[in-house]
């Protein structure tokens, strides 16, 4: 499915957390198999992303129906997505019901990433993989153009102007 | 504080997490209060973003060494920023500690927003306000141009493909 909500939890151990409606078949696949994949998308695949984010895995399967190449992960055995510049295999550690979501907290247990997406720093190169934003509805968006922003000489300057 | 890690949550009734840091200022703030604002910011006010992110409010007041103007939200006392397009007043219905970081689940009680910055449907025009992203370390970016994707047509073309 094509997860709107998720984030980054925890640096040590590496958490990472998805909410999912019990609605969607991937909720059961989820619970039935305590593991997650979250694969991370380039702009160029806003296609694909938008299209499995249109139909339900409980209609179709939408690997033949839309040619997606994939294999289990290295740690679990749902599915990385080729296209994926970077996939984060998870292990579900906790899951909580809130309102008409579900929270599942996963721990990161491997991590593939495609290099040339990423600079020697290990942060996304924006001038080469713009990540896909989903922006409600029907529409798309992809990171911008990145910009440096010294945190410690902005506090510093502010710092110095103080009267 | 600039928090990096949040995502919504539930739609019905309306949930927004936030996963803060139990080293940072702003934890103690929120455990005392019980309350969060989220304020989205518009990507012309990055600097403002990153300096928040590099300094800590227990060594200076960040309203008055950055000029922020702020007023306490309509629900809770927690400040709404002047320059958020968005911000969503938080009670705290639930925290659980995973690994380095506390995720703190909020209810949002009350949504304050600048209407020029959203379309009709309440999408955001990204013509017109661009959020900002935080891309790790010093590194920032904001969203880039709108697209949408008729999701529906996507899947109905793929369907019409299948051998």
């Amino acid at each position: 499915m094509a997860v709107a909500w998720h984030s980054a939890m925890s640096h040590h151990p590496p958490y990472y957390l998805v909410s999912i409606s019990p609605k969607r078949f991937t909720h059961r696949l989820v619970m039935e198999s305590g593991e997650f994949v979250v694969n991370f998308m380039p702009g160029e695949m806003g296609e694909l992303v938008a299209a499995m984010g249109g139909c339900s895995g409980s209609d179709l399967d939408k690997f033949t129906t839309f040619g997606i190449e994939a294999c289990p992960g290295s740690q679990v055995s749902a599915p990385v997505l080729k296209d994926a510049f970077a996939a984060y295999e998870c292990r579900v550690i906790d899951r909580h019901t809130y309102g008409d979501h579900d929270l599942f907290m996963g721990e990161i247990l491997a991590v593939q990433y495609e290099p040339s997406a990423y600079t020697e720093g290990l942060l996304l190169d924006l001038d080469r993989n713009r990540p896909i934003l989903y922006m409600g509805a029907d529409y798309y968006s992809t990171g911008g153009q990145g910009v440096r922003l010294d945190r410690e000489k902005l506090v510093g300057a502010a710092l110095a102007r103080r009267p």
